[in-house]
């Protein structure tokens, strides 16, 4: 692969891990002088007699000045994580002290890492491809078990193994199809236009899978907005408060999640549900109403689920049907919620709203609370995801699908209407372009660039 | 040594790095299960078999969930930061991972770690003595260079070294005369009176220097009050503005540096000096008068140094002195500071304030700006103290060494007084307890453990 950024044989350093007063810190350096850079300030040993894959423990000093006693962990090329030569220095978790090592190193010859270069380095080296390196940003962000798993599995190369086989299926028909314009006299077809269509149809199946798993990787990603509406005593506190109690432990152990006075967050298997109870917002002045509220309404529009709570009890079949009726023209996903079902005959309910999908819980005696949440996952994933599956997380991903689905298209019409060889070669270089940008095996500097600023500094 | 510690053969864990989301996260397991624990979460190679001081990378597992790709480093004990088999695991920077590995290391036979106990059973197993071991906090709490020289001087162990040394001395003393006691009927002398005397000698003048250092050990580690006072157009602001701006870039590097309206933090050879300007607290109605609030005297009285600012030009040699005879009142330690010399000829200066000893300067030429730098980290040092200096910046060995000074005193009394051998011995013995107490070669379980648990977790 050809070399897109100058300076990309300095030597880099930066703090790898994050910055505070710790036990320990972590600098590290890449490059082809690491190793020499790193025994300059290591007189203890000779670094660069050592092996790969070792641990050394000594005194860190610049001159005559003792920076620190530190580990470094030697990695040599192509068995690193750039695929360079690679220092870690493992030091005392000062920042000042973190930050004359990183002083030093600069002395010695390495430059500071941008955000994301050690990355972009095993990129350009071939360590990872360009999902699999978007793919360890995303595990540097996981805070749920699905995100967690999802990254790890593009990390592993889950999901450009598939777009790379069907890549280099279609770029031999594409170097048929290029052949047959040299002998466009001749009106020879090499490339088999009915295997072509097949594999055209393969593509698009396989596209609008990962098309579709966007919206769930989207999900897995930032969380499933759940607004909980329903008439004042509905019970809509209370089932809250259930759900919060029930995962306040799991909730308090996510950092960073952000909790304002009208919005929860709950982790259910490892999914994000960000819980929004509209009652906090303004109740309506006219309590028989559902949907009196302005903002009330804004939410349930953009929420992911809409929760319709009901008072199981004193709620009448036409209520019900009316406000389903309400809903179905707000956000077609919603589920129906009976409440306090502790007070009737289950059997009663079912008769009352017969022919309503409805689940019936007790937040009182927890009665269906695990299926209400098991339903909320279900109504996720919609059956069709397993944890075999491949999912799209990444918008830029979504982005050049969406342009490889468009070309398949054409291609398909093309080949419908029987379009010359040089017009359906140029479809089939659209398709293969942005099937390569996803993978990276069509690069653009300034993508590449802004892909890679996004990740941390250190990494 | 016998362990005073209830499971602390335990396997501990704990998140060794700052918490935040980063490059990477070190979880750090110590004791004797940590290979095993290690293992059993490594499918991909046997760990038990590895050698000491060796990197692995592959896949964590907690059974067939996957957590995360990582470095292991494999120490061995008695060559590991404990003394006891350690493994480092180097994992991504999320905290959401970070909090599963250290799950899964506690599912499968370790518990958390408390603060310091990294280093505590470091201690116990006597990789560090005491002293070594306090130094590793205030390593890591380190934000000059003189705080990180003088931690990592104590680390190495200068510190604890002439303490042993003197103390191992008088331990042979007290034996013979404890040997005395048994031939009390024969009153025979094994130890030598006047080599003993020689030896108490040697010992208070190291304490006492030690005792001396502390001042200067203090400030090293949090930095020295400057009060800088004057008439109201002395100077102040100038002069502190032409500092900070000198300093700008340096201050703006020390982490975590409280910066409020009236203390402004700036870093001189390595020392902090915190500069109160007083004239910020509130300027006295009566301008002529230096002091005449309240709040800048007890800042004063409180200072370690007071910059004492006059304006050269204006000011005459009475008002200086009454300036230098109120000062002496409040605050010996006081430098005068001439300012706006460039106003004036400088041996016309010299000549009006003949006798006293004052810097001039001018903020606007800067003119002698260094020169003030110079004379405060002098006024810090005192002439005493180069950089192969042993000093105490710990209040526990101040204090114990205090204790120490104390029984040095009785001693000599006794022995001046020719008490009887019996009572001469019950001092050594107070004297090697509070030795021993630096060191830690006498210890004291809830002094230790409150020791340790200013320690951050991890370490």
């Amino acid at each position: 692969m050809s070399n897109p950024y100058s300076n990309w044989e300095d030597t880099i350093v930066a703090l790898a891990t994050a910055h505070g007063v710790s036990a320990i810190g972590v600098v590290r350096l890449s490059g082809n002088k690491a190793i020499e850079i790193a025994n300059d300030l290591f007189p203890s040993k000779d670094l660069r007699k050592e092996a790969a894959n070792t641990l050394h423990v000594g005194f860190l000093k610049d001159g005559e000045k003792v920076l620190d006693e530190v580990v470094l962990s030697l990695f040599r090329a192509p068995r690193s994580y750039t695929g360079e030569d690679v220092i870690e220095i493992s030091c005392h978790g000062s920042p000042f002290i973190q930050e004359q090592i990183i002083n030093a190193c600069i002395a010695h010859g390495s430059r500071l890492a941008k955000p994301g270069e050690f990355t972009q380095r095993a990129f350009l080296k071939g360590k990872l491809d360009l999902t699999q390196a978007e793919a360890v940003a995303d595990l540097i962000a996981s805070n749920t078990t699905a995100s967690q798993q999802t990254a790890l599995k593009n990390i592993r190369g889950g999901f450009s193994d598939v777009l790379k086989n069907l890549r280099d299926q279609l770029i031999r028909f594409s170097a048929l199809i290029e052949l047959e314009l040299d002998f466009s006299q001749e009106d020879v077809e090499f490339a088999d236009r009915s295997a072509l269509e097949a594999l055209i149809q393969r593509i698009s199946v396989t596209v609008t899978q990962l098309l579709e798993s966007f919206r769930l990787g989207n999900v897995i990603r930032n969380g499933v907005n759940v607004a909980i509406v329903g008439k004042p005593n509905a019970g809509k506190s209370t089932l809250l408060n259930t759900l919060l109690n029930e995962n306040r432990a799991i909730v308090s152990e996510i950092a960073g999640t952000t909790r304002d006075t009208i919005e929860e967050i709950i982790n259910i298997d490892g999914i994000l549900f960000r819980l929004i109870d509209t009652a906090g917002i303004r109740e309506s002045e006219d309590a028989i109403e559902i949907i009196g509220v302005e903002k009330s309404m804004e939410k349930m529009k953009s929420a992911d689920i809409v929760l319709y709570l009901f008072d199981a009890f004193s709620e009448t079949a036409g209520e019900l049907e009316a406000a389903v009726h309400r809903l179905q023209e707000i956000n077609s996903s919603y589920m129906l919620v009976g409440t306090k079902s502790d007070l009737s005959d289950q059997s009663e309910l079912s008769e009352k709203f017969s022919g309503i999908d409805t689940l019936y819980l007790s937040a009182k005696t927890h009665h269906h609370i695990d299926l209400l949440k098991e339903r909320l996952v279900d109504k996720v994933l919609q059956g069709k995801v397993n944890t075999e599956s491949v999912i799209v997380t990444n918008a830029r991903h979504y982005a050049s699908l969406q342009q490889v689905a468009s070309s398949l298209h054409d291609i398909q019409t093309g080949m419908d209407n029987r379009i010359p060889g040089d017009l359906l070669a140029l479809d089939i270089r659209r398709c293969l372009h942005y099937l390569g940008e996803i993978t990276g095996e069509v690069t653009n500097e300034d993508q590449l660039d802004y892909i890679f600023s996004k990740f941390c500094i250190g990494k």
